[in-house]
């Protein structure tokens, strides 16, 4: 009667979703202040003034027609050069405007590049733990998703991805600062992992795609470099979005982006157009395109999520917690104190902390906590994570 | 290397797209106000003050966080009950809230509905002359598209309905006011096609879905009143968006919208939630969710348009030309004086007239004239099509 696939993808929440709305229940009955809600990467910090302000001078200064149009498929001109221009100057990036295709956030500029490289029966490698949308979206681009580990530092494990790599292989995504670890892939690892996929493109003779999902790229704390990946291997697709460095998550403004490697990538951004066009994006919400290119390298004040979460890692360590140290994004990943997450998750419920068991994210044994939260109650929270501790200590 | 179809529908431009290029570029050369330009669909109206003052006011009054930040997926439930109370209020619609998803645009909502309800090889009917991309949608969610011919007053040809539909037909596309043609539907002929539908989902024993594709339901004229087509059918999927009503083609707003007729309609909207989760629609823009509840039955000017119309016709049709009465929309259907549209459309640009050939709308022998244009540069052209006209009178 109707695509059975896509019934399930729509009334199967996903464990995230499910807990937020659980908080939402959860806050009417015991007020909100009770509820620690750390399951949502929705950014709590508003966006730059300069946001609002520069909104309300196109409304009020551009031609109508011109300003809510059509603007061509793949973005305004004039825009697309301005990021290219900024990119270029801030990472040296070494991109064109020719080769960027605006996009209505992050999760289109992945399902667009997707269908634009995938043939039914290809494999994307993903790696552990990983935004779990990457499956529906590889998924639904008739793509088969390949898991690898971590290692140790929560970095992509090497050996493991030579060894998955085969004549299959169309491309690995990755993502760094990660959700849900907060862990940003050092440049030694990521030259090791772009000379293994250079090599198992001469075994195997054909591309493969390095698909770099960057929502999080500005959001790096201690004064961490982003190594802007076009730097380091030729077959490289970036996708990314403002919603988190703009905190416009809900007005879904992005782009992907081909590296200018070859005569190839010039096709392979056409296939990025049609995959556009037969997916039903016409054009990525003109207004935001406009504004995005007068607010290029300003951000919300990100200064609050790196006080949060070293308040966050300071004392959920000194109760005793293994948590894993983030270099960016706005997510700890904490051990959690018995082999099932869910389980934990759900004790943890009783002490009103909403966090996420990192099953979904193909991880076992982890709880994601989004510290994109209002600092005060983080610091109300606290007593609350001491409980659960405790919970578990009495039962050794 | 990458999907070669993707490649196919990203590097040939549509013919429509291919003469807006050729006019920009031939402005350029000739000044713009000598090319009659009259080949997109691209509305020339500013949109309504309210639009810019709701903005403005939504922008200084709401905070950050909110008014940017990530709604539901479906959309903000209050601004999906107030256009299902509007619906309910102008039409009699009798939808709801619960079943209504929003959409970044009309061609979104289009590619969630097909997803949606459609396995692999699934037939999906259109009837020709239809707006080019409903194929390229269909092919991408797997399905077969079935042309049906229209008949003599361009409404579709009910024998040949009925004739085509079968045992693997999923759904129909409607398209009233109609791209290209500009004509409406009339009860009568609604009422039919809905009883030859009703009487195939029995036949067929499954679900048939109506797909009705309504970006031009407001530009009706005469007074025409619009009948809204959940009143005839039970499996009715309607797919809006605020592009034409507004002047927003830009912004990429719209909505999808299951009839609730029956325990089903619950499921097909979930398969709706989960199509537009895989293709990577996360929420419409949420800034323009807000307004559209505060502009609901506002309109632009849409008076220049029937001015724009009943110029161009009472002009085409003194010179000679046989041209198809539109009842809405901006488009007027003129049969080419030539057998092949495509050379007759080409004998026009030696006059500076842009006009589409009506090949790629699945029906041979007329040209599409959007007159969505400035009504001084549609009296400038009538010279032109009148020497268009006598070209092809000297040859007779």
């Amino acid at each position: 009667m109707y695509n059975k696939k896509m019934y399930e993808l729509g009334s199967h929440q996903s464990a995230i979703r499910e807990l937020f709305e659980y908080g939402k229940k959860r806050k009417q009955e015991i007020g909100e202040q009770n509820v620690y809600d750390f399951s949502l990467g929705n950014p709590s910090v508003p966006a730059p003034s300069v946001v609002n302000k520069t909104l309300v001078k196109l409304i009020k200064e551009k031609d109508s027609c011109m300003l809510h149009g059509y603007t061509s498929a793949a973005g305004d001109y004039g825009v697309r050069k301005s990021i290219a221009d900024y990119l270029n100057k801030t990472y040296h990036a070494n991109v064109s405007a020719d080769l960027m295709y605006l996009t209505v956030g992050a999760a289109a500029s992945l399902t667009i590049s997707l269908n634009a490289v995938l043939n039914e029966g290809d494999e994307v490698i993903v790696v552990a733990p990983f935004f779990p949308e990457y499956i529906v979206f590889i998924e639904k681009a008739k793509g088969v998703p390949v898991i690898i580990d971590s290692d140790e530092n929560f970095l992509p494990n090497l050996v493991e991805l030579r060894k998955k790599v085969n004549s299959k292989t169309k491309a690995i995504i990755i993502n760094y600062p990660n959700n849900p670890t907060g862990v940003m892939i050092d440049e030694e690892t990521l030259k090791s992992l772009c000379t293994i996929l250079k090599e198992c493109e001469e075994k195997y003779n054909h591309n493969i795609y390095l698909i770099s999902d960057e929502p999080y790229r500005e959001l790096l704390y201690n004064g961490l470099k982003y190594n802007f990946v076009t730097n380091y291997y030729d077959n490289t697709i970036v996708c990314y979005s403002f919603s988190k460095s703009l905190s416009l998550p809900g007005e879904r403004i992005g782009y992907v982006l081909v590296k200018p490697s070859s005569n190839f990538s010039k096709d392979v951004f056409y296939a990025i157009c049609g995959a556009g066009r037969s997916l039903g994006f016409v054009c990525a919400p003109a207004l935001f395109q406009y504004l995005i290119s007068e607010c290029l390298g300003k951000t919300s004040d990100l200064s609050i999520y790196e006080t949060n979460r070293d308040l966050l890692y300071k004392e959920l360590t000194k109760i005793g917690y293994n948590v894993v140290k983030p270099d960016g994004a706005f997510y700890l990943f904490v051990k959690a104190l018995e082999p099932s997450a869910s389980d934990f998750a759900l004790t943890a419920r009783n002490f009103e902390l909403l966090i996420v068991p990192s099953d979904s994210f193909g991880c076992a044994g982890y709880v994601r906590i989004s510290y994109c939260v209002d600092t005060d109650m983080i610091k109300r929270s606290i007593s609350a994570f001491e409980k659960l501790y405790h919970v578990y200590e009495e039962k050794k």
